[in-house]
């Protein structure tokens, strides 16, 4: 709606295949910046494939040139209360924690400038592929503010300084830059990026689905725990996963060269 | 005091110029070692420009061949008592927080080597640039002892097992290792190092203050949260921040493609 | 015993020299893999180190082609229920945490494929060499369920995506790409590897054995705890360590150009 004669057009478009949802930011013209309704409609994606088992991994992508610019600034200018920054930020932060939340790997498919939140989005995604034409920046501090938010994620997947530089800065640093700094896993050449990213997805959802989101319950909440508490969790759930279908079929299959068949 | 024939020249040199504190550790014939009157002029200075709006970023330099070559161990072999070990420690650690309590960005602008607690200053500090000159080490595990209030810094800044090997072995290593463990932002040539540094520092100090002030309250304090109330933490602070004049101000001056006018 | 026509060899062979112990994981012919009978003899192992003062190093080898291979898939198809798997990885956490508490250093020198409670293994020491012929994956994602006790070790050791990325795709990684995110500290060429290990090894069993011990207290449980209170914990050990008779003769040798003599 907030898009000049396109109005017909959805924010988010969702796309289902073999498994893998790629659900793809849909407001070219605004940079794929993250208004209330789009930021809605991720949410309720991403809801929807929590409780749907056939979904085996997610891909967030852009269209346009941009992959995201962030907030709409023309929005927060014109509805400058701190009402409405609070319920803004706090659909946000929500989007992030339901990536987070959503039961199997999601990916971040960087074609383009990911910038403010748009970089927080690709750093609270579980793993990022981005072309080499993308460029990341944390760009509040340019605005008189700063990127607290974005600063959650982006201090969880890089170092400390490399984070505090990007942050304090607001410079844009190029793919091959985070890369080594560890915000994407691997930058590839602009036209390779569609495959790159497909068969990184369908490589994740041929695993079984059981195993995924057995895993990603895992990953973050034993990095929360001391080291202890740590083993006692992945202990507890590794052998209570094993005891499961697919493992036992994964280990036979494994064992007679043969290849498994999971429950989903 | 402790510089033979140079009793009147001060430990620390202090110079400001357009928002940018630098602050010189000035015992050159001391490989600039931290002793206890230049850990209390560092400490004085640091609360002075805590206090002091008009500073937007602080130096951290050395004079003379090396950065900082850590404790004064004349000293503490001649004081060789558990209370004055406390003491100059305690005093040692505040100055190490007062870093991180300094409300605006701190860099450290290594020039040379940088030793034992002289390279727990470099990794408390919130950014570094070092020469191709510069080394670094955790020296102490040479010395029957082991760099304990080093490796809260050092453990915070680079990778574990990186971290590991410097505090165990005592080695020296060259900025650009530093750079690709993260202990550094960035290697320069030795000849380029004022400039960089220069060119950081006043591009920080273009940021509105208060949004400086703003992000360095953010930084570190989520990073010890949970990711959930990292997030309420980040969400209610951004919200707040944005109703502040600079950031309206910094959304109308970019909405409006002119140069911005912060508060200070 | 599991290895057929090999009945007499032991699973585990200990081998001492000048301080430093070296641990081999002998089950070549199964590729080393972690079965009770290693689990165990590696336990005894690390205690009995734990309370001698000799050993200032600790080395873990592998035997055969490969380094370790993880669990015995033929043990845990054949004793497939809950109580086992909980005896079996109870065990497993337990010496991956007899590592972290032994009071010198652990290094792994990596000669071939580690893979699932093997690349764990590998996160677990404090240190890592490997050869350009050993690759690391975290495979038990191919297996129907998921490497939830390695991704203890592991997501400890490498920053969070790459971690990640080895977790749910269970692909191979080679050595230079493991030393680029943390996994491993240097990789060598093959026929180096040995040299490389016992020169770390020797250079860290020179060091003070008091000074190790005190190192190893403080390194990861400092990194627990909050800035503050690391600071508080350290500088109070920085302290007591400096009145003993290795630090002081540690400074006294450094002051006098000579070399030091430690207590052990």
């Amino acid at each position: 709606m907030n898009e000049t004669g396109r109005a017909t057009q959805p924010v988010l478009v969702r796309s289902d295949e073999a498994g893998v949802v790629t659900l793809q930011l849909n407001r070219p013209t605004s940079m794929n910046c993250l208004s209330e309704e789009l930021l809605a409609a991720l949410e309720v994606e991403l809801l929807r494939i929590s409780e749907d088992t056939q979904v085996k991994c997610v891909v967030i992508s852009g269209s346009g040139r941009a992959f995201c610019a962030g907030h709409d600034l023309k929005d927060m200018r014109q509805n400058a209360t701190l009402e409405y920054y609070r319920s803004l930020f706090a659909l946000c932060s929500r989007v992030m924690m339901n990536i987070r939340a959503t039961p199997v790997p999601v990916i971040a498919k960087v074609h383009g400038d990911a910038t403010a939140a748009g970089c927080q989005l690709v750093a609270a995604c579980d793993l990022a592929i981005a072309s080499t034409n993308a460029r990341f920046a944390a760009a509040g501090i340019n605005l008189g503010s700063f990127c607290a938010t974005p600063a959650v994620a982006i201090t969880r997947a890089i170092p400390a300084r490399h984070a505090f530089n990007m942050l304090f800065t607001g410079r844009f640093f190029d793919a091959k830059t985070m890369a080594q700094w560890g915000l994407v896993n691997e930058v590839v050449p602009h036209d390779e990026l569609d495959q790159t990213v497909a068969n990184l997805a369908n490589e994740i959802a041929s695993k079984s689905g059981v195993a995924l989101r057995f895993g990603k319950s895992q990953f973050y909440r034993q990095r929360e725990m001391e080291l202890a508490d740590a083993y006692d969790f992945a202990t507890d759930g590794i052998a209570v996963s094993l005891m499961g279908k697919d493992a036992q079929e994964g280990i036979d299959a494994f064992l007679s060269k043969r290849n498994p068949v999971w429950s989903y």
